[in-house]
């Protein structure tokens, strides 16, 4: 059970590792790095970086008690076949044209290495801001028997909301960390978390990450 | 054209009627009534209310172009077969137990006498906050050639918002009318407007009624 | 446990009627009658009428158990807002301009009478030939917590299997009866039951309703 | 426009290179390697074998107009982490257990190399039957403009069909291209071709290489 509000999580008190994720979304060079394609939007990556040592506790408190991590990454096709033509012109209008950037074939495709992606964990690539959409995650998350996900990374009112939205709707129990999220707008950052709450508790329960890792603790250790 | 921010829309200044919809999103009694949904969770309704006459003036415009109007509701079935136990739960602590409040069998929700439903509309029936999600909403909009969606309704932060995330990530062009949607958290609602144009746009464009109906008027009447 | 081929259902020997449904597909007068959709189009609806008193005796045999019915109606929208002009174009070649065959508002939509619809039972109405795509389908089975299919209906080679494949692919454990499906085309309902099995079982198990009972008897009746 | 029964394709006789696609399904070393996972199946490749030259004629075809390429490859997660206990099951009786057959880190998920893959081709990895779920397929086709698709590839009864069904449903404008596909199960290919046809043309039209060639060669040379 993990202290939250509008109510504490899961809501019926049953937290199963086997049956849980944590969702670690786009923490990749183009959004943290000060030369990927978020900087170059004229936003400031620090509150990004910021996280990564929050992110890395909970990487860790999860998986000593075996709780699947997922990451995901954002970017089109290196070929751009994805790309319809109105999404070519705001790139192009961004500056983008002839860069490498929200490529998959790109460096800043990559998960930033201060985040340690180990063999077993999940990696979800989408081009969409939603990890659901035109993906194998829900088919992933359905094979491995996960119902309950916990919700980290950037931003939180772009990939993490709308990714958090597709979660509810498909009815997986969601608790969003608000101290694992981050954006560069934070008046953004702040209203997506406050929107967590409304109506009781609309898109599930919002935490941070102390709460998770006292939670967690109380979890008997994976293989032990 | 309609002017908008953070660019007019449509982007390539190509509106065609015929392949846009005014979406009308849950203007339902449930949501409105001062003994609906809304209110039971301590709400005021007053401000959705309050955009009645305003998506009135959209959808007079829009039909005298020849756009089409598409309205959404929110209602589980009446066996609540599509109902989870966690979301029976939620029922339960909002005080919902035994009423009709949220079913597709109530009067709640019906869409308010204040806006007139017409044969030519269509009409998509909803479990989910999105639009997209277990509905034909987006077999409708294929059949009819529809790609360019205009978003009103409520609340802005909840259904407007993840059905226009849906929009987006499967490529419709989308523009929020800021003064069409409402919400019963303001700040929420007005975060919502803000977080349509963070990173220059990443929900489409935004604007409001005034530059709706301003472009609208430059557009041929239907059938004239 | 039901005697089945390539491999007795379910495959685990877990047959829990709670996580399990009787699929009935349909059955409706635009399929059975002699004057609907189906005997317009030259097909004899007598080997759809044929199975009637065999799925009958699987939706009492089901229900004794618990295990939940659900039927599905296929039609388009009665203003045809769901139909491409393809569709349009493949309805006036087969001289349906004019009628109500295959639209929701028309007679044929129903369920024939010799089926029993009760209260209880689901019905999920689609336009397409699969039940889960632009439907709430999954969404009910998730919700209900169902994950074993038992598939009856018509027709075999067109909306059954249509079907069967989508739950396959979402990885429902599906059981075809053979002689509960049917269609107007012997050859074709023959070789889609024989499809079931390629592949030791591509798309799960295939057996007969006498099986089926069997299997069925050996549970404890619901509510005693 | 190009000779088809049960009428000729496309129905509108427009046929634009630029929003067609052949779709070249799962040609696969596991499939028509004589040590890949068909053949371990006790299913002979030959058949699947034969068509090979046949598709490259269409594939030099459809290039020389400008029509896009795209190769579905069907396989697991390397470390299956899309795998249900079921389909471990399935694995494990086929013998399969401990090799790499059907997972995409073998060498038996690579396209044989008798097809050429160039780099403008589009390339869907899938782990269902079907194309469409679960994968960036729909998407990559509605920002190409794709709305018409060639098939191609095997099995006839399964992963085309599956796929051709999705597909239809989706109001793809659709044309099987009957010595093109191939299965290990001759019944069950010639059975999945005769049921594109059912209903007058319920999966749309039915055709063969020779009539695709003909009706190909009438269009100008991309780049002419």
């Amino acid at each position: 059970m993990i202290k939250a509000t509008p109510f504490d999580y899961p809501y019926d008190g049953r937290l199963d590792p086997r049956s849980t994720a944590l969702v670690v979304i786009d923490l990749q060079e183009d959004f943290l790095s000060p030369t990927g394609y978020f900087a170059r939007q004229g936003y400031d990556p620090s509150p990004l970086r910021a996280i990564l040592p929050t992110v890395n506790q909970l990487i860790d408190a999860a998986r000593a008690v075996g709780i699947r991590i997922i990451h995901t990454r954002q970017g089109y096709r290196g070929d751009m076949a994805d790309m319809t033509p109105y999404e070519k012109w705001r790139r192009s209008r961004a500056g983008l044209d002839g860069t490498q950037v929200l490529l998959r074939s790109g460096p800043g495709f990559e998960i930033v290495s201060d985040i340690e992606v180990r063999p077993e964990d999940i990696i979800v690539d989408k081009t969409c801001n939603g990890a659901f959409t035109y993906t194998d995650f829900e088919h992933v998350l359905r094979a491995q028997g996960i119902t309950h996900l916990l919700f980290s990374g950037c931003t939180t009112d772009v990939c993490v909301h709308t990714t958090l939205r597709e979660a509810c709707d498909r009815n997986f129990q969601c608790l969003t960390i608000s101290d694992a999220c981050a954006s560069g707008d934070q008046r953004a950052h702040e209203a997506a978390l406050h929107m967590v709450t409304v109506e009781n508790g609309i898109f599930g329960a919002l935490t941070n990450s102390a709460a998770v890792l006292a939670g967690l603790a109380k979890l008997p250790r994976a293989g032990a």
